[in-house]
């Protein structure tokens, strides 16, 4: 109530000394001041009470390239700070340019034979990035949590047999590091959306992120969990809508697609959406993975296990290797009935 | 709890006399028992808390061509009853055939001139069946309420002009007569899904019926709702996924594409989907369309008025001519990808 | 949307003539007016479009008290309509005077014996008001739907034999006479809250009338849902809170008390909560009782029933007459705590 | 599926190697083995997919006192495993004894000034735990985030003058040894009840933990979150609802009595209830207060802040102490009347 988000962009070639002096004078007011890059622009950005702040002259400052609107909730990863879609690259692989990007994989790594022949199937049907996870956050803490660090090093392997770079969740900030390394993005699960830690941690390190929306998340709160992450300095971002918390049990949640069309409208950001964790159910992943490419997401993240039957997470919602073969051609006809490449 | 949903199915030529043989064995046990009929066949079903009815020897019981497993929750619409989907026809349109039917128009019939001028320009882009309400069901008792019977003989006026057949909701148990007498199909709003009078007078007239999801029913109880028409003799009834009430108030409610797919496997209803009502957002219209098209849809009810500014009720949902022209567009090239035709 | 609610107070002597007279000003702006009696004053409202309705000399108006603030919502329920509570009589007891009332007796009429035993039960526990319901409406077309008729005869057995007053639910706009000529209230059931045509029929006869929230009906929904009862001329309305719709599978619904808090400040209607088929568990319906009545609500309605397990509808909720009882003593603790009366 | 969580409770008097002996038993059959200490015995948990866990001799080892039923669910939290209730001890106030504890403070610790002024109100109307939190979770991120360790410095200030001991919210897991040093009990939030680097963490120091509700966790869930905490060693969990996501904007959350009452029934932890995160609005909170200690809550939290109009966060759901010195009255008056002291 009453406070104001400055963004100020630096030119390209603003000096250290003049990104200094709209920094001091932003302090002046009281702001917290943030410095990240952008693009190779500097931006100054910081909160503040002061009603002075909408009126100081900053257009006019040396090396300010221009101003964001100081509207309430204005954010660096908002359409009006960017009007261009951002693309996330991922090893070699760009999300965002208008392709569909689809990353396929167990839901968890299990043993090194599991990883492997699933990344190759997943490779052979067309998938561009390789999943499976490390950590995984359970309900019960008697749960099966994850194999850890082997499971990272497994999947270091997985990326040399089959080309295909991989994102793995992370849990704890004091693991963001470890992860990073191996990893070729980083994910940001539901259960942590609102871990604030763990979004400034992730946003502290230099590969891209996987940011999923939390399960009762407004599309305002989860842009805003974004910009925690954009605000620490990584706006390599990807959202994930992975379906919401709804009152229907016929379903684990709820997929929102509505939400996927607003994040598009009102961020520059790429957005995939994840139709194995939304629905909990095999028989609804491919119905909602082609509403999901026609609804204009950028990419799939799809649950794949060679023998669902044994999955040790979330075995019920798993394709077969060969399911998601035939689910590949389905969204290549989409993706071209709307002039997309896949 | 404890009860018991029996339904038998009599042979094509089975006798009055065969049919009330398995009525009165059914009444013996307690049940209340009814007679509808169903692509020609007499179907006798009842509910009785008698264990006695499963072991009944009822197929061997003269006449009877099979009985529906008796398990609980038991229902004609659904797939265990019939596993072939039932086509809908509404004047000389398929709803359910396989192609993609359109139901276009305006949320309320305003007057003549609105009514005929949509009427004109949704024909134009391809719509195969008008909407256009003479009774609005309004949150506030102080707003239009519609405009009555003088509405249903513009939108007769307009069938003439146009040749399309055209829907409309129905409010009160005592209106129905009248407006199956005007309309070629008759909807069941989603603020009347649990009125269970309405439900079976609706069952009891011969019109094709609507029948829109409640704003926060699940499907199981909303394929009860379909359950309540089809007992009362209509089994002509297109389910229509409308959105949910949820959280986040960014749109008006939540798309459920989950919904579409599960009614699709449970029922052997077809399925409309209305991305107007669900967003209340024009911007968010030709997304979800596309996406329900995409998930499975036999059709979409879109509102389309020649100046949402100035309609009367639900403007800032309602697409112009030329936004319904172009998507019907993009809707033809994903049902296209889909082997589907429009 | 533009459109301007008019509330026109006339005096307790104004005449017929100066009824009209303001009734025709108003009509000459587009509005659709209405003329009801609140405690003996003619009310006139109508909605229009025009600017010129807030604008009017209406306080200078031969025989006007008082013109309701013309914003939008305004409501005759509202409190800014009446400040002071409206008490709403039911045979010889008043709801809403600051004492606590205690509706109970058993989810459905199932036969005279099993009235009249919980009848004499709930009366001797002290409640002042009896509940048994003679139309149901159940999720299933094929489950139990009340005994109709022969049940309104047996409540008003009960009612000679107990001297208790009773409520009985109406579904159907066409049976709103029959009901209303036995009962001494009718109710509003969850399902029907949004269904119109029979909140109007129940606001045009004389009984008072108990409205039960929608399971998903937000605060303002329900409120503007009494409204259709009082503009069609019935004010006499008792709103009843029974839990609205969740995520959470451990209880039926979510009891909503913040909602029992904000109607008593909104409106001058009294407010009542019903435990039982909030959670559907009876062994939540004691500290749910015992919390409505702290968060001051005016009453409770509880299931009660002589033996839970053959019940035909909602056993798992209903209390036996000793678990009656046994509450009983705690609400009156908790009301005298208050400094209120039972 | 499948997997068994095994519980067994060791004597008292248990030797070092009677626990290794069940320890290794336990192992070998795969399990993942934990042992804490509960009430001065050792506990030995584990989980295991093996048949064999359940059919083994575990009663007859030496040293065992009693084995949990091996259900699916067993949780060393619930009522299956420990039929008294915990009383969590904060300084020297028991929490769960059957007295209604209050906790009360500011929101967010803004000043020396502000904390103390509020600090000795709340204390002169008789509260008897501190809050005031040094870390906030913030929304945005440009949004005030807390001092941090100057405000923890405050609070043992405070303490010091009061004699109140204090509640302080920790967000990282590396922050967790620091708030504990200084903190009588820690908090996890409602948006890190998921966070379960932090569950663990928490769980490992020494202090008592309040937990809060996930705004969209389903009751099983929570208590789930709270058997990590007891898992990695620490029981004294006092488990804090504030109100659940739900679709009506009228407030901020809808608070759940219902959940209050079920995890009473459910685990041996005390309840408290939040009514100042649960409503957002200062008129909301008495009587949700009220309604919370006839539910059965063992304690309240509560925002009492000197001036609201100007606090960082959350201002419009804060008493003035005045406010709070009278709600005071009512729930004692409440708390009397279920025989229960304050």
């Amino acid at each position: 109530m009453g406070s104001l988000t400055m963004i100020i962009v630096m030119h390209q070639d603003a000096t250290a000394d003049e990104v200094t002096l709209v920094v001091d004078r932003l302090k002046t007011l009281g702001a917290d001041v943030q410095v990240t890059t952008e693009a190779g622009q500097a931006v100054v950005s910081g909160t503040t009470e002061s009603l002075l702040a909408e009126q100081g002259p900053w257009k006019d400052l040396p090396g300010v390239e221009r101003v964001v609107p100081a509207i309430p909730g204005g954010r660096k990863v908002g359409r009006q700070f960017k009007s261009i879609d951002t693309v996330v690259r991922v090893g070699d692989v760009d999300i965002g340019d208008g392709s569909m990007t689809v990353v396929a994989g167990p839901c968890a790594v299990e043993s090194r034979d599991q990883l492997l022949t699933t990344a190759l199937a997943v490779k052979a049907a067309g998938a561009q990035i390789l999943r499976g996870d490390a950590f995984k956050p359970r309900t019960s803490t008697y749960s099966f949590q994850g194999l850890g660090k082997p499971a990272l090093e497994m999947l270091a392997e997985a990326r040399d047999v089959t080309g295909l770079p991989f994102v793995a969740e992370v849990l704890d900030p004091r693991d963001v590091e470890m992860v990073s390394n191996y990893a070729d993005m980083v994910r940001i699960g539901t259960r942590n959306m609102s871990n604030q830690a763990l979004l400034r941690e992730v946003g502290k390190q230099s590969k891209p992120v996987q940011l999923k929306r939390g399960r009762a998340a407004t599309v305002e709160e989860w842009i805003d969990a974004g910009e925690y992450v954009s605000a620490a300095g990584n706006g390599q971002i990807v959202m994930v809508e992975r379906g919401i918390r709804g009152f229907d049990p016929v379903a684990r949640n709820t997929l929102d697609l509505t939400a996927v069309a607003i994040v598009k409208m009102q961020t520059h950001l790429p957005v995939m959406v994840d139709p194995s964790h939304a629905s909990g159910r095999s028989d609804l992943v491919a119905p909602l993975a082609r509403a999901a490419v026609a609804a204009g997401a950028d990419g799939l993240m799809l649950d794949v296990h060679p023998d669902p039957s044994v999955a040790l997470v979330d075995g019920p919602q798993a394709l077969l290797p060969s399911e998601f073969a035939q689910l590949m051609t389905e969204v290549a006809a989409i993706a071209a009935a709307l002039k997309r490449s896949v």
